[in-house]
């Protein structure tokens, strides 16, 4: 018996079909013996239509009134869903971002949870109800009920946050993909499906765009400690575990408010290598890296400059150590860069550099952070 | 400079267009000098939709989930109406039920109004903001949050129920017909619009299905002293006035619980005199009225029964005192009565009967209360 949170995204949901398979799913997984809080989002194109009706009204809408408007459509899926489980005999309740008490900052459109009351949530449970959640919304304030969306990736980040309140044993999230992919198989067909991968390098995942779960509910999993799983709606494939470490208990406040940068590290032994004005051709970087990498040179950033005109600068950089070897590997391969430039290519070496790395997933939708860390 | 409360229906909201007219009319009525509430409906046929959708999901869905479904509707139209007027440069803001403190009984689906908190909208009308506030909701609780339905006429009772919270110069609800008229117009082309009408005469037209204003908003207008107004959302005719008696200031508590049945009248000098197996063939009714009223005898009440077959029972009630003269018509117009009916018309006096009148709109969706009028 385990007390599972479960979360179904707007495909999921998209008809009234898909949502008595939802309700199915989730009565099969109360039969095995768990208690259940079930996470929904809008159903299908329903967010994109509200969208659109306020586009034709407003070219920039107050975000207050768009969070009025968006966290209806979670509100039908809630219904619908809680009306398909009792239609199949199963007790279940619905609840909206409010009635569970989702307390978020103000920031309307792109909300931080602060804090989740789990009594209700914990009293319905011991009813024996399914408690159906509106995802993606809460409330910047107990008394007046302002209405805030979450912003990109909110259900997902409602899913896991509840986990953390009610101390679920884990956070099924439900889509339309088998599980985590090592990368998209729409480009690469041959991606393979992870099992299973920490909730750190889902975080790294995750933060390079990994669409499937978004890096603000991957940090609250690993920063509360709740086992998540990735899995298709529309299979029983186990689909892919993401496992968090072991943490110490912390207080339920300021949910989504810890730790926007993990660490910030700074590396001077590094050195920047320029070719300036190579000629813009696809097949240019490949011959030049590939060049460095014959004489082992290993390589860190890579940075590519677009100018007008056709042609580019390119630049890496390596360790100091490695710096005149690599500015000779540039200059020897000059002349079969230039081709038919007009301008001459030219190779500049640059020691006096630092790379500095902020790192933490909570930067994301959060601006002025890097401006803050670059305050001198 | 007024203080005003208006009402759009579905229809006057049922288009980003029309929103867009309705958001021009409320920023003319400001610029006039007024200070606004307006209460808007779920737009055009979104209700419906909703309602289609819960019914392919069950044949009898949970009332509070489709308090929960239906509510959405008021607050979509809300949202979009508030940004129709942002786009115009008035101030505004949105309010669900719940956010103003619109608090009802827990009957869902047909909850009555109990209280609603003027703080927060007289707070934001002093901010120089029109409040677009969701008719047709509320709260049962307001720890809890639970979302409540009006039912029928729930919009127009929001409306009439804000202006009496916020004591409102007046009242004007909005629809798609000039104002309230003598009579349906589809059925008889020639219906008067009336220009004032009390309001317990407008409760007893309500009562009887003049569908242009719910009885509930009536009676709470009456109790309260809310003048209203109804108009065409169309057009810039006045419409009409429904005044009430000026009242005493009574508490905003239990608003709609107030007497439920306003009076009960009885009347001792009565006598019922029926004609039985009458030929049931249009023009009977009218010729014998016909011959009692050339007797210059007031008839009361008429009932008609419908038997199976072809003849029906007329009876009406008269004063003990006429009862003798009108037995005299009925059984001297028998003959022509009779005509091919090959059972025999028969004439009954009842003079042991008494007429019992319970009166008030408070009845309307609140069933038991002739039953508890009729415990011997």
């Amino acid at each position: 018996m385990a007390l599972v949170v479960q979360k179904y995204g707007g495909s999921s949901v998209g008809s009234v079909e898909r949502i008595q398979a939802v309700a199915k799913r989730v009565q099969q997984t109360v039969k095995a013996g768990n208690s259940l809080v079930v996470v929904v989002s809008a159903m299908g194109k329903t967010t994109d239509g509200l969208v659109s009706l306020a586009k034709e009204i407003s070219s920039n809408p107050s975000r207050r009134e768009m969070d009025m408007l968006l966290s209806t459509g979670e509100q039908v899926s809630i219904a619908l869903l809680t009306m398909a489980l009792q239609e199949l005999g199963q007790d279940a309740i619905s609840l909206t971002g409010a009635q569970v008490g989702i307390v978020t900052e103000a920031a309307h459109s792109k909300a931080r949870i602060l804090e989740i009351s789990p009594d209700r949530l914990q009293r319905h449970l011991q009813e024996g109800k399914v408690i159906v959640v509106a995802g993606f919304q809460g409330i910047s304030n107990t008394s007046e009920l302002e209405i805030t969306t979450l912003g990109r990736g909110g259900s997902d980040t409602s899913a896991v946050a509840l986990a953390a309140a009610i101390k679920a044993d884990y956070c099924e999230i439900y889509t339309d993909v088998p599980g985590i992919l090592t990368t998209d198989p729409r480009l690469v067909p041959n991606a393979q499906l992870l099992r299973e991968i920490t909730a750190n390098e889902m975080l790294e995942l995750a933060s390079l765009g990994a669409k499937v779960l978004h890096p603000r509910a991957v940090e609250i999993a690993r920063n509360y400690g709740v086992d998540l799983v990735v899995r298709s709606s529309w299979s029983d494939d186990p689909g892919t575990k993401v496992l968090c470490p072991p943490i110490q208990a912390r207080p339920l406040t300021d949910l989504e408010l810890t730790r926007p940068v993990d660490a910030v590290e700074f590396d001077l032994d590094q050195a920047k290598v320029s070719l300036w004005r190579v000629p813009d051709r696809p097949g240019i970087a490949a011959h030049l890296f590939g060049e460095i990498s014959q004489k082992n040179i290993d390589i860190d950033l890579i940075i590519q400059s677009i100018h007008e005109g056709n042609t580019n600068d390119i630049a890496c950089t390596v360790t100091r150590a490695e710096a005149k070897r690599t500015e000779a590997v540039a200059v020897a391969i000059i002349p079969s860069l230039q081709g038919e430039a007009t301008t001459p290519v030219e190779v500049m070496v640059e020691k006096d550099i630092a790379k500095i790395a902020i790192a933490g997933a909570g930067m994301i939708g959060r601006p002025g952070i890097a401006a803050k860390c670059l305050i001198p």
